[in-house]
């Protein structure tokens, strides 16, 4: 096998075969493939795209180009969600927490954030303490104990994807709906679980712009995710603005912690709820409707943020910051940014906001950047919100008085005003199964 | 400037500036751009094509890219002829003597074959003692002598176009019109004529299959041309079959002086007069059917066949070669192919003829490869013949008899037969101007 005739045969439209596919990836895991022939690939399936057929046997071939691991000693249904990545997202911190208090176990290997999104590897570290790395042994043990337990991707998990990922963002290659479908489900595949919901996020916080691209998306990964065995579903939800108050790592847990209390944010609320009930439903818990019925109690009745805290204490996290989010390490600085105008929000660009908080320090430019766990933006107002002139937009923290400027004038630029109320956009755009 | 940008503007559809496809062609030559950037943009480019303008810029900056020569000091009109390669081709050994025979200068600068087609170079070191590289000084001073010298490209012509063709032969990039375009153009225009008249082979010894495609390519390099100030011309020629009887170097020598004493294959000598005559007409000698007179008259009159044997004594070849071909070196073994069945030469596969005469040693599979001159294929039927069974197609030639079986396979496989007379095509299809 040639990877040429493999480049020319995507190239004039042909479907490649499982073996051609299957040497294509080997040889990107073992190197024996140069990046000058991946690249053209890449750009040849931009352009000429793969049959779902295909994208099955590249994600599979992804997922077994690394490490894999072994969730069967865990009793019960495993369920995990998985969000496309967004701003402000803290989803994880408060669906875990829900679905395992009701005895669906939750086995959660995160990621931590690059560029303007988040990971939800680098909140939880914002907790004082708490240890994202533990042996299988540990790890296996605490979700079988307490029926969550969430840590980093210490693993060598998808090998190939790595190394087809950075090539593909820098050689204009990224937006391919089956690479990137190929990308999110060959790493969540390498994961153990039953139950898989997927997060997709729509609109200028996010990889997919508009509701269609993602409903595509959707599809297309709900029906990997069924070949491979798995139960799966996917919301298309809103991430044309940021979900909740709070960007930035510590100011997230504290706002997801608000919401394990009943005392969240509306958007953040429902769209958790929402995930929530979905993954107890594929985990056997009874309808959507059912479910949601039994995730409402569990915040009502305190059990899913019991279950916060029993995962932060089994993972030596400091619990009373839980108890008390007060007692959360402070930014140094904070500062008012003020509305020049009166109107209301008609839009507002949410990627830029979540590079405005990367550059108050909440976040990593690079793969090896320090955080400011306690830099970060709260919003006072989101769009569709009415503002006086002189009334707060947002508050900005960090640790570096500096970076302010910076980071104001990225906010600023980012919001539109106008005179009349915005339409309502909804929060959950559709339902794929 | 980042080649990101670049890619994807390209692969957006968009239409690149001067500056970038100058930035690009830039960090083609140093180094600085990534091959798998380079494949990426080319595969973009194959995918959405390039503006006739931006084909310009591209063609100029690989031009640029190298060294060029300066032949101001050449008294009187360069012209040259270009061929996109084919197989049998010795054109250049008829047409560079009618034309310098005729006051024209022919400063020739030639490559060398690899893979199915020949190279002028090769044909020329089958001429025993034939210098084919001259300082600048001693070149310039034969031109301007006798009106014609014929040399290997010795200089770093347009080494951007080494590099980008080395990575598209790997990436299937390589049948892409702008970046054909560019590649020849761009080393064209690094030799210093007056006049180019290009000979656009069509068929299935040529890289363009289709007159259609040779048309669009033959079009964008004339404008390409005229827009270095050029004067352009450029014929479709026929290469659905070889061009003459001879394949292999020692061979197409001896067919090339047949045809300079008129007694050429008929093929042959209606491109060599057609090409001959463009030439002229471009550098001034009348109109096309004038100038064409006066090159078969260069024939008839011994004045053509006079100035090859000026030129290869120049050049230290052994011109009793010339004066009596019979002295050429045989070939040690020889053997007939003969056909197994009646019937007429519907289609000859002229690559297929191409890499037989390869497999026979008269070729290079790899740049380090060493030639076998007297190797090579006679043809005694072509595409349009009656056979009869037993008849003789082709006699082989080669100093290892080890080679014979599989150049017999090859060339039996590219003959198909059938019982009806096949339409005649034309020899040269189309003049572009």
């Amino acid at each position: 096998m040639r990877m040429y005739d493999i480049i020319k045969k995507k190239r004039d439209g042909g479907e490649l075969s499982t073996e051609e596919i299957a040497f294509f990836i080997q040889g990107v895991t073992d190197g024996s493939i140069p990046d000058y022939q991946i690249s053209a690939l890449c750009m040849a399936i931009y352009f000429k795209g793969m049959s779902v057929r295909e994208t099955c046997d590249l994600t599979f071939a992804v997922r077994d180009s690394g490490d894999k691991v072994d969730f069967s000693s865990i009793r019960g249904i495993r369920v995990d969600k998985h969000s496309t990545g967004g701003v402000g997202d803290k989803t994880s911190l408060v669906v875990a927490p829900i679905v395992a208090s009701l005895g669906v176990k939750v086995a959660k290997m995160s990621g931590r954030g690059l560029g303007h999104t988040g990971g939800t590897v680098d909140k939880l570290e914002a907790i004082e303490g708490f240890r994202t790395t533990l042996s299988d042994a540990d790890f296996i043990r605490q979700v079988n104990d307490i029926g969550l337990a969430i840590v980093g991707q210490s693993r060598q998990f998808a090998p190939a994807d790595k190394k087809l990922y950075a090539l593909r963002d820098v050689t204009a290659t990224v937006d391919s709906m089956p690479l990137i479908a190929a990308s999110i489900m060959g790493k969540k595949l390498a994961a153990d679980d039953d139950c898989i919901v997927l997060d997709v996020k729509t609109g200028s916080g996010s990889f997919m712009k508009t509701v269609d691209e993602s409903r595509a998306l959707a599809r297309l990964m709900v029906d990997i995710g069924k070949n491979a065995g798995k139960k799966m579903k996917a919301l298309i939800t809103n991430m044309d603005r940021p979900l909740g108050h709070a960007i930035g790592n510590s100011l997230e847990v504290i706002e997801a912690v608000e919401t394990l209390c009943g005392r969240g944010p509306e958007d953040l609320t429902e769209v958790c709820l929402t995930l929530a009930a979905h993954m107890l439903s594929l985990a056997g818990m009874g309808t959507p409707d059912e479910a949601m019925a039994l995730a409402k109690r569990a915040i009502s009745d305190g059990s899913a943020l019991a279950k916060l805290k029993e995962c932060v204490a089994a993972q030596g996290g400091d619990v009373r910051l839980i108890e008390d989010t007060k007692n959360f390490k402070k930014a140094k600085y904070s500062r008012d940014v003020r509305s020049t105008q009166s109107g209301y929000i008609a839009h507002a660009d949410t990627e830029a906001y979540g590079l405005a908080s990367l550059a108050l320090g909440a976040g990593r430019n690079t793969a090896e950047d320090d955080i400011d766990f306690s830099a970060g933006i709260l919003l006072k107002k989101k769009t569709g919100d009415y503002v006086e002139a002189g009334e707060t937009l947002a508050t900005l923290y960090t640790d570096n008085e500096a970076l302010f400027e910076g980071a104001e004038a990225r906010l600023r630029a980012a919001t539109r005003m106008q005179s009349g109320r915005p339409e309502e956009e909804p929060l959950v755009y559709d339902i794929v199964e």
